[in-house]
């Protein structure tokens, strides 16, 4: 990952002398290196990259395009960025508008003199189309993901938590190669399984749905996979939900490609859950964008006013939640192409009876 | 955790109607309800939490002194925050300024109709004193990651990799009870041991010092400890270096008290480390405020202004860090109390040679 010249691209466009990033992940992006602080300033044609001395001797060794400047101790960031500001007559900042909270935006006005602009739409809009290097990266990080969940898939028995079968996925995404979870997986059986975000808990799996949404990160890079099993023989209803929510997504799926406005997907999707009768209880979009975030900025939902551009990367995710009875959501993940989408999700998605 | 009596007890000073929180961990401060998304607005009278349907049902077994508000389909919190706003004739808002960003500040000044006082300082003070059933819920959380600690221990072998250790941490505590870890383990060997925020690699361990930074995290409360082992028999240097750490970390746990000024602390234990010749290579404070996230607001540091409050939890971890050789770090966590402190780390400090 090396996006600097690309964010350099957009400093005509914003009308500033430099962008200033600070949030972790847009320095990911634009830099490749990760740390919990630091600041990158890019201008027309040149590049600072400020780092604390905890990270500077590995930053030395990665970011490539920028000058590594150490922090230099009992001095604050805001310090730094502010002589650099001043000391290359930078006269207007383009700024992570909806990231930086209200108090810093205030601290750096009155300290920069200089104009801060809003920025991160920007950002957002490359962040939102992945390269071919990008998607092999994701590709690898569900490929992560979904050894861990086969391997889990071996071992489940409803002599396990939720919470265990939880352990057991991370610890197994881990040994597979991720650098971390790219979320909290979600594990919720029997009546649970129709809380959309249920938290697992210390009991043991129950007879009827299993719900699992897992995801790895590797190199920063999120996968996001759900998948919906069955403990003990599902009843006809089940089955009819289950198929409505499949073909809701086979419907949706067929429903993308390049430019493809969200709100449309969505409905591709929501008609078939409608039609059978649910339409009460689809009650989330079927669609957000991932890469180094799990919930990237583009959605596919009712309200949605996003298009979606070719090199998207976006869930597709319709459930049906009926309260105090259960839930069903199936969950993969494509790639946007000109014609239509990758699926980069490869598990199989007839139900699972355990 | 139920913190809306105290937030309420704000009110007057902060000079509002309504204090607002949408922060995940500021909402879980004062409700106990864990969610991805969500607001709660407190005036003298009432308290209102909206929720989304993923967690309403979650939310209404939980959240006691607040009305639980569903938000409605097709509805932003910001709609249904402006709505209970104006319903109630709410004229000023206390909200959380050093959290919440630019963009959204700015649009709810244009939605709300009401000024905005900054309150988050206000909200840190109050959530950096723990109260008894707070600190002993903080100690079961070290307690997992200690009891992990020990299981992890006595696997570690030169055939593992830092990544492998760090994944059978994860693993123990979440096994051992943790709901999730505090933040990504540190572990990193041999010249690696020099970078006090390296992560864990793919290389197997190798000789010299080895550095475990771990914690836990059980119901929203995070543990925190470092210490540092040898691969190996230890050179006199070595020797040294860690006995210099271990006597700047005492000196400086001995200095802390209800109301000392955090820089005092930290000058405690920097000194031992100046006069043993390694002053240059301790560049990070001695402490950082612990609780519901792992890095709080309190600091004690060189640059530190902040007075250190009876019921304050601080790490205490002071290092010694020579870059392309080595580096030492150890870290206990601190209950502040009228006289002293109450040291809620339960592992052994000896150097252990594996």
């Amino acid at each position: 990952m090396n996006n600097i010249k690309k964010i350099r691209n957009t400093i005509p466009e914003l009308g500033c002398d430099a962008v200033l990033l600070t949030n972790d992940i847009n320095r990911l992006y634009a830099t490749g290196f990760k740390s919990s602080a630091g600041a990158l300033i890019i201008t027309k044609d040149e590049a600072w990259f400020i780092i604390d001395f905890r990270y500077v001797e590995a930053a030395r060794q990665t970011v490539a395009e920028a000058q590594v400047v150490q922090l230099p101790s009992g001095k604050s960031y805001g310090d730094i960025i502010e002589s650099t500001i001043k000391d290359n007559g930078i006269k207007s900042v383009g700024f992570e508008d909806t990231l930086i909270p209200f108090s810093t935006h205030k601290e750096w006005l009155d300290k920069f003199g200089a104009e801060l602009i809003p920025a991160q739409k920007k950002i957002d809009d490359l962040r939102n189309v992945k390269s071919r290097a990008d998607i092999e990266q994701m590709i690898k990080a569900q490929r992560i993901s979904e050894k861990a969940f086969a391997e889990v898939l071996a071992l489940i028995s409803t002599d396990m938590t939720e919470k265990e079968i939880a352990a057991e996925l991370i610890y197994r995404m881990l040994k597979n190669g991720a650098d971390d979870k790219a979320f909290n997986p979600i594990v919720v059986s029997g009546t649970k399984s129709s809380r959309p975000h249920g938290v697992p808990g210390d009991e043991k799996i129950s007879e009827g749905f299993l719900t699992i949404d897992f995801g790895a990160n590797l190199g920063g890079w999120c996968s996001d996979t759900t998948r919906t099993l069955c403990v003990g023989k599902p009843d006809d209803e089940m089955v009819k939900v289950y198929d409505t929510v499949l073909k809701a997504q086979l419907a949706g799926i067929a429903a993308v490609h390049g430019g493809v406005k969200g709100v449309d997907v969505d409905a591709a999707a929501r008609d078939v859950i409608q039609n059978a009768g649910y339409g009460d209880h689809f009650d989330h979009g079927f669609s957000h964008s991932i890469g180094l975030e799990v919930h990237e900025t583009l959605k596919a939902s009712l309200v949605s006013k996003d298009i979606l551009p070719v090199g998207a990367v976006i869930s597709a995710e319709p459930g049906i939640y009926l309260p105090g009875r259960y839930g069903v959501r199936i969950e993969d993940t494509l790639y946007i192409t000109e014609d239509g989408c990758e699926n980069i999700t490869n598990l199989p998605k007839e139900l699972v009876i355990l």
